[in-house]
């Protein structure tokens, strides 16, 4: 219905649909249906109660939005530009989906400081925003003095009903609801269609009900096209709920505005067409050309330049003074904020020699992260429902629970999904945790999209995943990786560690936690996994934490070119260490290489790589127990890699292992094998 | 409390119990805890309310059992061998978690007929009732004739507090609310205690109202340790609810009868040591030696042998008259049953020529799904709300939904991982459905522990992932697949195949059909995944279904040795095409090999791979749009593989495929440089 004069309001909320309207046309590609239904929700949010400096898009104690349904990016886009953000131009808005534009199809928060997390696969943001909402809870307890609430601030969401029906988002929204996070507040963009259609079609379960029964406090408003009032006291009352997070169901209209596509999934993921534009235009009474936007409501929303100037100005003088009164306090903020490690904070890393009793690495992983701990107040994490056989318990520290925040060990819950979802929160709040999770290396299956997700968006998660392999024993194939350490190899810029002992775990943390730093050391932040041993492992001679600082390192070494070179990782370097006594013991040159990380290992220069697997010595064997997939890398057409490419069996770990060849004999055959005796 | 003389069923659940306990401490290894708490529960359904026939585990009417809560193990076993399946002995029992015994750490289906479905990974097990459950209705609507109720059976799942955590099955639990499963009934051994310990830790929402917002039907027995009467009026209660699916909550002590252990996480997860078990067995009045089960318990559970023969053979002589009545119907039950597929059925597969216009492989999918399903009724599916986009609707069908389960077509919602576990549930129901699901490729990583679990458990599920490359531009990398194929090919015994055109994609459905049905025609079943295209790509000369048969083949040659091979996959494939046109323009030798599926190509016989690629022809470029991770098996020390090995980009496309190096040019340079030139 075209409208004579529109209210400022209109106006401003119009901006937004068109912006994302023509964005998609050009683009020829994209999704108008959410930013056109969701713009009177982001209107009231951003406008009126929204805390952030558009031009700090790091402030410290900003509040953070997290755009769940990432498919609607352009909704953010349209907010960033609107309000002001330095890095997004209209030019910029006209790129949309366009190569290496600022404005890809869904948000990256590496192409741009506004977005906070990447999202697109649904369910992760919500999650995210959990991760986010427990950040801020911590932090306030722990860094809050008296008068002096240097944190404080709301985590905003916005869903729709994908993710709504993802798994990963029930995880993390029942940990919510137990934590009581009483500053996350999610908008629900509710408007019954999805890709097939209708929501009747699959989804008729009560997800406000739903989230009650997580402890949640919810509300309707049942116009979420135009009752700017109802949303407004909706996000006030929201705020007004301490003690639980806040889901807001908000009634819309995919592609409001559109007359032949509004409500239909139509509106979802495709360019409305010209025509429909045009139709869309008169129906809205919006008279302006592509990308153009009305002075006046430009002008209004810049207001958030000026606003978030003074919000962030009055924030500084109460940090300056904080840091007066509490200098310790405030060093540690500064120095997390800018994501630094206190000087020698590796020192605290254990080191071994072979003398020293040999325990599994879990548990070595277990007194590294004890050990970081003291030195490192930025660490927090847990396990789900693991902690006891991951080893992740911090002994100073309780739980992190409702009214217990300062605490940094966090019950998960059997929630791998949402856990690694939270942790992607956790790192990139933006405040300077470190966050760990943990749980048995084959569920990382579970959690799969979380951990690409942490290595697509540099957050410095740590994964710890034990329990490694066959050699777990008797819970047998369905708990027994196989492909899974080469398969997560595969994610490109995640470092996979399974370190052989006691001195290799320390490495792998200090590797971890520096790839966690990593903008500041390396230029780019990492996240980790590391593949620690249910069972016990010998510390081993000449193992050190700087060899897996290099990926690969020789353990030992013949003199003069090596005849043959036996590659381990993890439990099976030690085999390659006997069986290299053995083989040396007939008179052969073996060299014993350990690689832990494979990824660190190829960012050595050509120089050091070549200096450990030289490449004119082909006689190579490896040994990890593990898939084989991609070992051909490194023993070549001439090697053999010794590994598991079936599935397990449930027996006791020693038995599996022997049965499925992981032993020193076995090692020596191959290697025998190849040198062709 | 000793008793002094114990009722017959006291007798029948402490032997229960006791076998549990004893396997576990022979073992010393295992999870003793849920068999001790969940036994009564155990026993009312098995011994008055399940219909099952021990001698014949495979008998098409029997009503379902799956343990969820995977650990617990031993409760199934201990039914199996006290309800006198043939192939579970007290010997198999002794050998718990054992090589090579039938009695692994969890439940596994290959090793055991007797149990349904392999769990442990905590929520599959419900997952997979709720497909259990859809199949059932399915086939009962679609069979059963007036006076002919030859599909009427129950599912029953044990589940516990880990697999309500789980996401998985929050997903699978909505859907199943949502479709209104009158005939599974759940029973939740709610013991309140998890690895961590009690699960005010982490584990506070309101589960029975949670399954009601689904649209369950919900009731709780307060005293599950001792209210058989309680428990049997509750499964009856559900049984007569016949338009919602049932949740029991069973209110249960963990390890329950164990002085010092019982309520706590120490009875979960390990042995309860020499102490204690002597100390159960004096708490309950236990004075039988270890693994014998006193006479009177014995004789009452076998009675479930004849009791099982009468109700399968009062089925038989049912169906005997149902197949006289409808001989159509009757050969189709006995077809599926047999896992059989009928004569020349893959002839309905379409053919082309290169003059045939080119489509996307995802297009061709939807061609080849819907012939089939014309002549394999068996055939059901969906897609996780990409119906549209992944090509998967069956345009002789409607929905199944509420009152239509008649129908084959599945809308599971944005649920991936649910759909994947509903899925294996539907194909290792044993009525011989033939399941496929489908999402976005890079959707994979939201599923992956059902696709393992398909492998592992021989579900010959088809798993179809479209969209699978960089070439589907503008969603961005969030979207766009890298090393999601390689990752899959990984997992052992999965067929991964991406297929090249419309010949390949037929080949693609021959070979997953196939290996749908394995058990018949090669021995193992198995699932696939197939990797399809968003965009069009052309029909190649050369290609063929029977190459795809084999794997890998050759799609063109030059005469005699080949100075070099290209190998290329889906739509890579022809970018080998016209660079050999090019290299052959320049006198080069050139063979072009096609190869949609390790997999396969590794299962033909040594002559035939050789024939393909011959070792001694070294030059070799390969060329596909993900990772890398891997093909050095096939181009080796000497060769180069062309791939992706970071993330990709948001922008059209073409555009991405060419920045990126998809090009003839780029398979002509790496030719060039592999041939020293």
């Amino acid at each position: 219905m075209a409208v004579a004069t529109q209210s400022l309001e209109e106006l401003c909320i119009n901006s937004i649909r068109f912006l994302a309207i023509d964005a998609v046309e050009k683009a020829k590609s994209g999704h108008p249906g959410l930013p056109m239904g969701a713009a009177p929700m982001a209107f009231v949010l951003w406008d009126r109660f929204m805390r952030f400096n558009p031009k700090n898009p790091a402030w410290f104690n900003r509040d953070r939005f997290l755009l769940s349904a990432g498919h609607g990016s352009m909704l953010l886009y349209a907010l960033l530009y609107l309000t002001g953000y330095e890095d997004l131009t209209l030019e910029d808005l006209k790129q949309f989906r366009q190569w290496e534009s600022k404005t890809p199809g869904h948000p990256e928060n590496f192409m741009n400081p506004g977005v906070e997390i990447t999202t697109g696969p649904l369910g992760q943001g919500i999650a995210n925003g959990v991760g986010i909402a427990m950040a801020e809870a911590h932090l306030a307890a722990k860094l809050n003095k008296p008068d002096f609430p240097i944190v404080d601030h709301y985590t905003y969401v916005i869903l729709g009903d994908g993710c709504n029906m993802e798994g990963v988002s029930s995880e993390a929204c029942s940990l919510a609801g137990h934590l009581g996070l009483g500053k996350l507040i999610a908008l629900y963009d509710d408007n019954h269609i999805s890709i097939d259609g209708s929501t009747d079609l699959a989804f008729t379960e009560d997800v406000g009900k739903r989230f009650e029964t997580y402890g949640w406090h919810v509300q309707v408003v049942e116009d979420g096209n135009t009752d700017l009032d109802g949303i407004h006291k909706a996000i006030a009352a929201a705020q007004a709920i301490t003690d639980k997070p806040s889901l807001i169901k908000v009634r819309t209209t995919i592609g409001y505005g559109s007359p032949k596509k509004a409500n239909t999934r139509h509106a979802h993921g495709e360019a409305l067409g010209a025509d429909e534009v045009k139709a869309t235009r008169e129906y809205l009474g919006w008279n302006h050309e592509p990308f153009e936007v009305p002075e006046d409501a430009l002008n209004h929303w810049r207001q958030a330049i000026d606003r978030g100037a003074k919000l962030e100005q009055e924030w500084h003088q109460l940090f300056e003074r904080y840091k007066e009164q509490y200098p310790e306090e405030g060093r540690l903020v500064e120095r997390m904020h800018e994501a630094e490690l206190p000087e020698g904070w590796d020192a605290v890393l254990p080191t071994y020699t072979p003398e020293d009793k040999g325990i599994a690495t879990r548990a070595h992983s277990g007194n590294c992260l004890n050990a970081i701990a003291e030195v490192l107040p930025e660490l927090i994490g847990g396990s789900a429902d693991l902690a006891p056989s991951n080893n992740t318990l911090l002994k100073t520290s309780g739980d992190f629970q409702k009214g217990q925040y300062e605490n940094r060990y966090i019950r998960f819950g059997v929630r791998e999904h949402g856990m690694g979802a939270i942790c992607n929160g956790l790192a990139l709040d933006g405040s300077g945790l470190i966050p760990y999770c943990a749980t048995f290396l084959v569920f990382t299956d579970y959690m799969r999209a979380a951990i690409r997700l942490s290595a697509l968006s540099e957050a410095g998660v740590i994964y710890i995943m034990t329990h490694d392999s066959i050699a777990l024993g008797e819970d047998g194939p369905t708990h027994q990786p196989i492909e899974h350490v080469a398969s997560l190899r595969a994610i490109p810029e995640l470092y996979v560690i399974r370190p052989a002992d006691g001195n290799e775990t320390s490495g792998a943390y200090k590797v971890a936690i520096k790839a966690a730093r990593g903008k500041r050391y390396s230029n780019k932040t990492r996240p980790s996994v590391l593949a620690l041993t249910r069972q016990a492992v010998p510390n081993l001679a000449g193992s050190s934490i700087e060899g897996v600082t290099k990926g690969a390192y020789i353990l030992s070494d013949s003199d003069g070119t090596p005849d043959l070179i036996l590659i381990g990782t993890g439990s099976e370097t030690q085999l390659c260490v006997k069986a290299a006594e053995q083989l040396r013991s007939e008179g052969k040159k073996v060299r014993v290489v350990s690689m832990p990380c494979w990824e660190v290992f190829e960012e050595q220069d050509a120089e050091y790589r070549e200096s450990v697997l030289p490449k004119a010595v082909k006689k190579r064997v490896s040994i990890e127990a593990g898939s084989t997939f991609g070992w051909c890398r490194y023993v070549g057409d001439e090697g053999i890699a010794i590994g598991i490419d079936q599935y397990g069996s449930s027996a006791p770990g020693g038995v599996c292992m022997e049965k499925f060849g992981f032993t020193v004999d076995n090692v020596v055959t191959k290697a025998k094998a190849v040198l062709g005796e």
